[in-house]
């Protein structure tokens, strides 16, 4: 239960640190590799660390409020691997809104961990828009 | 590279079990587990090798047609697992398609596998629609 509660609260810290605009934090929480990969929703994958810390230092200028919801977090323990599978409730709002609106849409993420020695790091993190009917799995 | 090249392998498989409606085929190439999870374009998560058999199921009866080219298909290897994400250019054909008409799709793929004595077997599948311009990742 330890294991599943590391890995979950380093899910945390990864929302955490994309609230808080805090790009060193979001830097750490991901291993140093050439073979990481993380899709934001919609796109196409990103590939390895560096191109990662870049696309997440152009989300960050461009995103002056998000916040998340989390719900069914499901954590998966696979030896040195951990997966984290959860809903996004995202709240945003960017310059092209009024005082006081927000944008409001729902992604799901699979975010996979590797185990190391300074604790649990993201190898993968892969988010998608939710597009069809909540009761209908295609 | 040899593991590469199997892991890859099993990467076409899948595409193939897919593509031909062969769903012993496909659920040869899971892993037996709760834990296991696919996420269908647009969809929210299904969990476990069971209700996943199901949705591909589902899925296949629903699918007269379909054929995947992938591109940019990239391994990773971390120990006992592996991570293969693809774009799947996707060409489908359903009951309200017209006479030899065809309706094309753009999917970014994260497929994780685990090594286990059979070979390397499905522990995730993450697909979502590509909606941003190719040239703008967000």
């Amino acid at each position: 239960m330890t294991e599943r509660a590391d890995v979950e609260a380093v899910n945390v810290a990864f929302y955490h640190a994309f609230e808080s605009g805090d790009l060193d934090a979001m830097t750490e929480l991901w291993i140093d590799d050439g073979e990481t990969l993380c899709v934001h929703p919609g796109a196409l994958p990103v590939r390895g660390t560096a191109a990662i810390n870049r696309s997440w230092a152009l989300i960050m200028a461009n995103t002056p409020y998000i916040q998340f919801f989390l719900t069914d977090v499901e954590v998966s323990l696979l030896g040195d691997v951990a997966s984290v599978t959860c809903t996004e409730n995202v709240l945003t709002a960017d310059e092209t809104s009024d005082d006081g609106s927000f944008n409001g849409a729902k992604a799901v993420a699979t975010n996979v961990m590797v185990r190391t020695a300074a604790g649990w790091r993201l190898w993968i993190h892969h988010a998608s828009p939710v597009l069809s009917d909540p009761n209908h799995e295609d």
